[in-house]
């Protein structure tokens, strides 16, 4: 049973949950990657996953190090957010692809000299972790749309609701929840922002102490679309993601998850989940397998730099929406040349 | 078979469309009422509705003789809407019940001269035409609200959605549509509203000429919930009215109309109504029967002249908002003792 | 408030629950109809609901003089099963339409001479209380077919489920649950039943001892359609009526009764009835309300005697399948004249 | 991008249709798989295979020389199903894991053969291509099961239904299409069967001449559940397999393939399959990425000879049982302690 075949040697950055979940996708799921660097700021706990998930992988001392080895053919940046930019300037310096988790960086500026980095290389290297894209949901959804089944698309509600979020503090419900819808109506939609306003509903009584929980956000895109989300992350109920879109002939929603419908106790019933990362477990999949054939092919198909640097904008409008009550603009740049797709 | 029992002789002013529903409705479905007069501008349809519907009724020649006629016990008004004013305060001053359709009147300042007739009279005697209370879905969704089962309400979704509205002109889709869900909203959440805005959407294609459709309406309570409401009256695939509540626990829906599912042609499909009179057909029938049945036990149970008023007063709100494009307070008096639940 | 209109006046012949029932819609919810007589095996209950229900009708001492009381116009049988023969012949004798419930006669015998009375007085004078044909569902289900949208039915699954039947033994199963839908298949599908089979399924722990629970009834038809109904009367979770029919081109359903869809505790639920009369309130008031204005009319069109007579006929091949185990013939006679459609 | 992995080294038996599925699948799809040897009776369309598939596989003369060659770790055998049961029988006695696509042979004694020589060989080498055990929606509902919300299972309902099947005739529904209900029931109920009978419907006008169309099997296993199957393979609206299992508290049905809801044209619709494929395309993947995984560990976890052997059995009851009309035994030899669970 030995065979030579070839695999994309890749180099984690950041051992932690989320680092840990890709290296197992990699290692036991995926097809054509091969883990060969991990590091992490905790030296142990890098050392401790290469030991546990059997990696015939070097540790290394720091992130920098690890972009420069020559065994690692491209980086996944699933560190600390603050890192991340740093990491993906490293690797667009070495010419090295490089997958980095939300966000790609903690700043538009930030995503912007990622950006400016990128263009000057003269070549996509860059693949921000936003997996919806990948959901089978919302792929059917945008073939609904495609097909011209409701008309073109007016107005879209989006649900985003967690059991409870009991850490949330401030502005997360937007850049740690909000950034997913973000990215996909952008690309569901083929569209882009053009205002931001923020509604404080109610508050309800299971939120932690100081948090506008749930916050509805108003959207508004360059077609005219209206484009309303709930995020609502102390929901206690389960994960449920919802998105409806309007259109001129008719509505289409995202697909439930699949589920037995139970009779039982004077109720018919289906399952909603609880745990965030079943719901888009195919998704994360999905996106990290397309990255590797991509890659390997010498293209970048995912969310690119500049969706995470327009999806940094945004985030930042909505922000100062909701600070000022008003509705804020959101001055995305045109669109480089490079980046058209 | 012939044998006496007792009824409350009705006089209808205004045999269009709606009256004859009313009379039929009367005649043929309801019990305990008597159509025992009749008038409209155009006396001819009168006497044809009388002949045609078999009527043991009397033919008046306007409005105010229907009123002062001995064998009228109680009145229907379903005359065009600029008549419902004087109908309705010349019923009061007759000391007699008058059932209004809606609006109760075409301003809110004439809303507040029929509350004030009516405090001054000292009897409740007015009750308006809004019938989604009596629907069953919405009756069942404010049976789980009050169950506590989603806890308490923060957020709401409403969508009222025609098929196509070709005469449809400026704010009617606020002044002939939304007054429902104004009315029911109120009703269903026990609050009122404290402020509005208006959105205005890209127009679809099968909108008429310079008419804003959709619009989504935005309202926030004094409990501080949130209800965003998408008026569409050229929405094409059908009459579908959607209400949505999120609480502190969980959602509750209003219920589909119950249908036949089907699977055929590649789809599983239940037919959505196209006519909005057999939506709320059922909810006609039991608005009227009750109040039949409350007028004759001296009561008065359904919206009242307080909630047509403040139902104006709501819907200015919204013509302003949509006007100016901010946020516009909602100024609703206090509620008077004599109109206390 | 004193009119004079007509009323159909009517005696009811056997005051316990059902019978209550039955006089409830006629004195609170139904047009037309009038209690002017009743009677009951214990006559101080006929004396007491006469009092309750504040009736002006004559309490007589049994069935047969009730009939004959000159102020009789229809009657209403709601006594003990045994007893309905003998009421519904000294109707028909006596020439006063009759409104039997279920059954019609407790054997095939005495519904045939049931039938040969009416044919022999030459008038359509009774009707049997399978109400299920007045329900919205089976009446839409019904249009399904009829519009082709499925084509011709092949294959037909029932199901009626009750939560519980602590006093069911023997073949109450077929004999109180199943009749309903002998009789509203007949006329789903206008068709009828050629042989029965009966399978007995391993036995709930919920059964009663000695209960056969749940049975599944096996029907062929003329037109050679397969029909299999599940009779689960201790089902536990609800009472549950399916219907479901295999077309040629497609599937069709009886629709779900109208309800709140919750998103609670982790599961999308809508709630199941419990209780029976819930489910067909609307039916049995549609049933008895065309019982009356079709009397009225001087016609008969729900369920008839000969309906009647078949329902035992093929009950009794039921049981006689249940206790061979082998399929057994249905020996329906032809249907004469007299009662075709 | 070179490195050393360890692959498992598969000869394929056969290149039509469903050996080219499984070949790009494990090429393209799969982990820890390598084709390195094909065969086909039709010897250029092996060659065509191997140089499309870009394989590095040699071709060879016939399944026995492959099955010899020293290069093939396991054996695919997806050839005509008359010759499966040799191509098994030789896999066997070299000593070689083997995956065969369905029927494990043509009859019940070949099955039986294959069982003898498989426990006379002492280790488990055989997996059976019956993917549905592999399905997420089944594996959900037997994980309902097993949770013991719906008590136990009573009776169960099932259709496998197509669109059309053309070339269908004779006990085809039974041997290509029911023989998945066969296997995937067994084990979604742990249980047994122990008799069949077979029902023929009204046939539809779409089945081709001679065919009867659809079909109804019902089956009794050892614990008393009583199976309701419906095949129906010129369905014309689309490929539907359901299955519900009616328990002694509850209901629990297979999940329906996640779909857009869609509200257009006077309806609210979800898509129907029409492709089989597509239905169980996850499954066929979990299936034979499953057997690779657990033949690497020296296991075998999948469908058994045993298994093949007793859908055999089953399916002979059935052909028997439709031929007769009567109930006929499904006699199953005692489990042999090799194949115990």
């Amino acid at each position: 049973m030995d065979e030579v075949q070839t695999f994309m040697n890749i180099g984690v950055i950041g051992t932690g949950a989320i680092g840990q979940d890709h290296i197992r996708r990699i290692t036991r799921k995926l097809r054509g990657g091969k883990i060969v660097a991990v590091t992490d700021v905790d030296q142990d706990r890098a050392h401790q996953v290469a030991r546990e998930e059997q990696l015939e992988a070097n540790v290394y001392a720091d992130g920098h190090v690890l972009i420069q080895a020559p065994e690692v053919e491209a980086v996944v940046v699933t560190s600390w957010g603050e890192t991340h930019e740093e990491y993906v300037l490293a690797s667009i310096a070495a010419g090295k692809p490089v997958f980095c988790e939300k966000p790609l960086a903690t700043t538009a500026d930030g995503c912007r000299r990622i950006v400016e980095a990128e263009m000057a290389c003269g070549r996509k290297l860059v693949q921000v972790g936003y997996m919806r894209r990948y959901d089978q949901g919302y792929r059917a959804l945008k073939r609904v749309l495609e097909s011209g089944a409701i008309g073109e698309p007016l107005v879209v509600y989006c649900a985003h609701r967690n059991p409870a979020a009991p850490n949330f503090k401030g502005d997360m419900a937007i850049t740690d929840s909000f950034v997913h819808e973000i990215d996909v109506l952008r690309w569901l939609l083929d569209d882009d922002y053009v205002s931001a306003q923020v509604v404080s509903p109610r508050v309800t009584r299971f939120a932690p102490e100081g948090l506008q929980d749930p916050l509805i956000i108003l959207l508004e895109t360059k077609k005219g679309i209206h484009i309303s989300t709930e995020v609502f992350v102390n929901a206690q109920y389960g994960y449920d993601i919802q998105c409806q879109v309007v259109g001129e002939k008719g509505v289409a929603n995202l697909p439930e998850p699949s589920a037995v419908v139970q009779r039982s106790e004077a109720k018919r019933s289906t399952d909603i989940l609880t745990d965030w990362k079943q719901r888009f477990v195919d998704a994360y999949d999905a996106e990290l397998q397309d990255w590797i054939d991509s890659t390997e092919r010498g293209e970048m198909n995912g969310p690119s730099a500049w969706d995470g640097y327009v999806q940094a904008i945004t985030a930042d409008a909505c922000i100062e929406a909701r600070r000022t009550g008003g509705i804020v603009p959101v001055n995305i740049p045109d669109r480089p040349a490079f980046y058209q797709r």
